[in-house]
């Protein structure tokens, strides 16, 4: 690896980002969930375009070219129902700082939340860094059956990522009308981070209809930054009910007064793109890196992949019976950068201590070269 | 004034952003401190290298980009010590997003600060939204002599914004040297914001220099979002002591993992136009609105300019015996739309009660259009 003069953080990382971080100087970096691929000759079409849509941004009121790009966006992703709620999207510069903003929203209002687990680690250290006390709630008793009401009431907050990060799994709509049914008779802000939905045809069925129809007070963070190769020029919508009782405008209008309007009007450009067939095309190419991982690590004993269902553009792997952070450290020597899992289980880590977290939007060279020496390593070549 | 579905606010705004978002959609917007001036033709040409701008971020290293960008940003402002501090500079999305970061980290070891009085809300209302209790320190007492010990000593860390906004006053060298040297012999952390510091040659003296050589533990903001019409695409630098004591690295990765390496190219290519003369224009086209505004509401009983010798991107006028928030609100029917600097003055907010902050970063023809507005509001005509 390069060594790097900036890298500010110690030889164990203290948190997944900044195991992510020292991989972002690497060719082979299959560490981050960011979208790393090339871009389609599309995709480099409205890059080229860029200049145009600058002059164009400066002309027009921004709440014509916001409108513009949540609209394309959300509408790609069957998001259809978010139209209805005038006032109540906020965009920010990244689903992170939504995530932020949401945090120190509720702590003026509750002292705890029932957080998913596993699931990535900013979300639990956002929670806990203002505050809140995170009770888990595990993925395989949120897809089982009802919530203990006792245990919503006991909460402010009750937060799923779906797809979730790392897993895949999707909340669908059926168990979705339940828990916000639950959450509207408990009470409780039912808060939805969808980031990762935008590979997953599965988690395109339209929320906010079921959401709205249920009365809740809920709250969705959507994200532009995980499924384009944009250089992280990206937005975060923070999304919420009407009645949902959180001073999110407020505490938003304290950190930011408005994201780019160029990078809107990007979003916007990908988004219509992705409609006239992008998004099918990024679907079979996330698909076929996917098969080159699932393919390239056959036969080696040990290995499994416990999510093999999974659309998004991460994947999950059961490393064998060695410490996944041995493997990772292995890898780390030829210079790939993949993440170990302990952190995602940020209640009990030792359920994540064999598994391993690979990007797969990236290009495919790079997941080719990755699971070769992926698989050098569990082979012990 | 258009109206907007999504406005997020009440006819009286709860902050100086809310206010600051009702003028968004509105031409004759004087409200925010943004850069919405006209690109100079040097700078058109920078937007039309976008295109190759991404194509040589995607295969340049994100650290050379990052460092490329801090570099020619801050050595334009004549900050040459901040070069030696290896591993102390955190990109964050903006100078708010850096600000957040800060006081959470702060939160962390103390429970409270002196902050600079008045300064624009957003600081005091981040600081207070995460726990932090405010002690108001009076810009006249800062500029005067040294502080009390026994009032450094009671709190965590000292906060100035310099040039301070609104105000325009910069903390010069020596008091700057006076100040950390007594936060080093108090222990506390100080902490500037020097959002403003562009266009304020007074302002450009090597504040790393003495930072470092007073061993105070000492953290800055760098903004980079305040001088240039880039459209909201800005970086926010918090740049920090190697001995400061506070979790920025941890919750900075908390947040973001990197800015976009786009946005890094575009700032260092801004700032080398501006080292070849670019700047020195900035300097003229802000003097020469300033005079404009100035020389327009000549002659007019009551008004004054408290802080005539600011050079920053934002004048304050006093506006006689009326309350700001009734000459405010006349702009508004006519569709221009300035500050009310009540909630500059966050302790004492009687203490603003009949002035207005005006922006000067804008396209002449709208500075002269606002300010012949102010005029015949001023004069009842």
């Amino acid at each position: 690896m390069a060594q790097t003069k900036t890298e500010p953080v110690a030889e164990r990382p203290a948190n997944l980002t900044q195991f992510e971080f020292l991989a972002l100087n690497s060719a082979l970096n299959l560490a981050d969930g960011h979208a790393r691929q090339h871009l389609t000759p599309g995709q480099v079409r409205i890059v080229d375009e860029l200049p145009a849509l600058w002059a164009e941004s400066v002309k027009s009121p921004v709440e014509e070219v916001e409108d513009a790009a949540h609209r394309a966006f959300l509408e790609l992703l069957g998001q259809h129902g978010y139209r209805t709620l005038a006032g109540q999207v906020l965009s920010c510069y990244s689903s992170s700082v939504a995530m932020e903003i949401l945090a120190r929203s509720l702590v003026t209002v509750s002292d705890s939340i029932l957080l998913l687990h596993p699931t990535f680690d900013n979300i639990p250290d956002i929670l806990s860094g203002v505050g809140l006390r995170l009770v888990p709630l595990e993925e395989t008793r949120l897809h089982e059956a009802d919530l203990d009401p006792a245990v919503l009431r006991s909460v402010g907050c009750v937060f799923v990522t779906t797809p979730n990060n790392p897993t895949g799994r999707v909340l669908p709509p059926d168990r979705l009308r339940a828990l916000a049914a639950q959450c509207a008779e408990t009470d409780t802000v039912l808060a939805l981070d969808t980031s990762f939905r935008g590979f997953e045809p599965a988690s395109h069925y339209d929320h906010y209809a079921i959401l709205d129809e249920s009365g809740c007070r809920w709250v969705v963070i959507e994200d532009t930054g995980k499924l384009w190769p944009t250089l992280e020029l990206k937005v975060g919508w923070l999304i919420s009910a009407p009645n949902v009782g959180l001073p999110l405008a407020d505490i938003h209008s304290d950190i930011l007064l408005g994201v780019s309007p160029l990078v809107l009007s990007m979003i916007r450009r990908f988004a219509e793109d992705a409609a006239g067939g992008g998004l099918a095309e990024l679907h079979r190419f996330i698909a076929a890196n996917r098969r080159t991982l699932q393919e390239g690590l056959a036969g080696v004993p040990g290995v499994a992949f416990p999510y093999p269902g999974s659309r998004t553009s991460v994947e999950l792997v059961d490393v064998g019976d060695r410490p996944a952070l041995e493997v990772w450290s292995a890898l780390r020597q030829r210079n790939v950068f993949t993440l170990p899992c302990q952190q995602f289980h940020w209640a009990t880590p030792v359920e994540g201590e064999h598994r391993l977290r690979l990007a797969l939007a990236r290009p495919p060279a790079a997941i080719a070269a990755g699971t070769k020496a992926l698989r050098h390593v569990l082979l012990g070549d």
